[in-house]
């Protein structure tokens, strides 16, 4: 049995995250109940210094502004000279112009370890987006083609997450069957995702693979235990369930849930 | 039957929200509940073209500064030019004479389709804030007149909420009667009803002053039945019971439990 | 008894938060959960305004920016002439230099009222961080020395909370044992904790070394049974419980569950 879990709640990884204003709150809840310790800080001032102490950091732009892409960048390289893995979310590349060249200048000038997207998201930042639009969830084949593709161009592990997940370093991939629509309904779901691929990422540093593919796994069981606990509510009640779930599933759980495959 | 709840969950209309840093993360679970999809920026280098391929665009300056305004204005000028109805929040006009000032700068250089707020935001930004203060909810007559008196002078729909809503385009009236106390017991209620008008302006454009009665009925609506489902509890526990009562209400129930005059 | 929650519940203070983007919504429903009237304002144009018009002000450098900083102390100066009790919580401390400078600067600039934070920033704003590493909780003799010491070099009313929380103004010594372990495991309870400070400072300025005793005391009896109603479900049904707490505790309750020493 992989115990990240029990790793994560024993050491309580330092993960500073540099994410969005919508999400900001749902990640800290979610790491916390993970086991990890969030530090958000965005200012030009501090961040080199946490993200060189972070156990990893989190870079992700859904609102960004052209400052605090600079301060990313500061932070991603100081996090590099360290040796800390920079995960990355390219929030709505492809729905702007502005979001496509701000990923890709993070992506030119920080080390990225592990980028996380949909597949609209991660196609727009190799430059096939024409080939994949619609294809979220429905092309299985694609999307491991799209995430090998993205893998090797980047030289990182690429998250390709939707119906199923895909995650791949280029040669060795895995898919995930776990999760739940539902989480596509709560806000910040595919941020906070982020932030957990981070915390695995933080104690799974020699296999990152591996750490991504646990975090996706763990997390898509803990939406499918949410969902089975507020069905009949609504949408409010998942939100608190999922955090409930974050909190209390165990390795065992997970290893006895798990659908993926290699 | 008014099957609007229907169009917007098979249509998922794109809400582009300019909003406060406090509302931000429950606006957009609030309208994902509904079933429209949120998307939350704000920089100048994308809210032109994001706001110009929405279905409606929400304007709050709830924690404004002067450049979040410029970027509003680029934002709403787009809109206007594609025909995107723009719904705007002037939070705390009156408050301050910042508030003041750039809400009627947003009304100055936009075309606002539907302005929501309340009495005292209302009427300081049409002068005539020595006649309502206190006004809120006690004296319909009033505010009907201060809501008609708005809408005429800035040729828009105008939507005053409180105890009693009232909608009118400046001939049209329509008062609502739905809705809770607890409501405003919850931050951000009141920026999350511009999101919900902003969600039904999209899918019934032609007639704008249906949709903003709409919106607030179902609004309304849900407040009530999370208080009766939480009124034991407490206001936390209201909070999740309304985004499930967002989630699961139907145009049926709407219909049902409407308390409106015209 | 001490009836200060119904005074609160009276009067609705207005609280003028300037706090980080982490933890502002929820300091916004814990403080109406409470009975006070947030109001979050962060302009430099207004600043000044609100905080000479409110019951008290917070700040909290979470997420600072130098540009922030600037406001805080605009806002703090304006607060100091129109004789506004000024709480600050100086988050991440001695964490980064960043932090620690901007703390001093604000501590140095503005007339604080009380600081609250816990032993290791309160201890790096008096220069003895290498004294009481790791002490958070485990050594409450030295904990009641750096907060006599930090309250006597600022001549304020000091709050370093953590499993004891202790108040003083450097002669009244609080101890004050109520609490739970999981109110660390959600984001912003500390920052919320300023904000509840505060509000009780609204209503009690003729004694601050009491307004902070009574809110500290009134929060941790919050987490307790917060805990209790929560504790088979996980740290996300906590979040809502407690925000029940805040709600339906009473002067009476506090004065039943209190555990403090004087």
């Amino acid at each position: 049995m992989i115990n990240m879990l029990e790793q994560i709640r024993e050491t309580n990884p330092l993960v500073h995250c540099m994410t969005n204003v919508v999400v900001t709150n749902f990640t800290a809840n979610g790491l916390l109940a993970l086991g990890a310790s969030p530090v958000m800080a965005y200012a030009k001032e501090e961040v080199a210094d946490l993200a060189s102490i972070a156990g990893a950091l989190l870079l992700n732009i859904g609102t960004l502004s052209s400052e605090q892409i600079d301060n990313m960048v500061l932070a991603g390289k100081a996090a590099n000279k360290a040796g800390v893995p920079v995960i990355m979310d390219p929030v709505g590349a492809g729905a702007t112009t502005f979001r496509t060249s701000m990923s890709k200048r993070i992506l030119d000038e920080v080390d990225v370890a592990i980028l996380r997207g949909n597949a609209g998201e991660i196609a727009s930042l190799v430059d096939v987006e024409a080939n994949v639009k619609g294809v979220d969830g429905s092309m299985e084949g694609d999307k491991i083609e799209l995430a090998k593709q993205a893998a090797l161009h980047f030289s990182c592990t690429v998250v390709v997450t939707g119906e199923v997940d895909v995650i791949t370093d280029g040669s060795i991939v895995h898919t995930v069957y776990n999760g739940h629509p539902w989480l596509t309904k709560v806000v910040g779901t595919g941020c906070l995702l982020g932030g957990v691929v981070a915390s695995f990422a933080a104690v799974g540093r020699e296999d990152l693979v591996n750490a991504a593919k646990e975090a996706v796994t763990y997390f898509g069981i803990a939406g499918e235990k949410a969902y089975e606990k507020t069905k009949e509510k609504g949408i409010g009640s998942f939100q608190e369930a999922f955090l409930n779930c974050l909190f209390t599933l165990t390795d065992q759980d997970v290893d006895e849930l798990r659908r993926t495959e290699a």
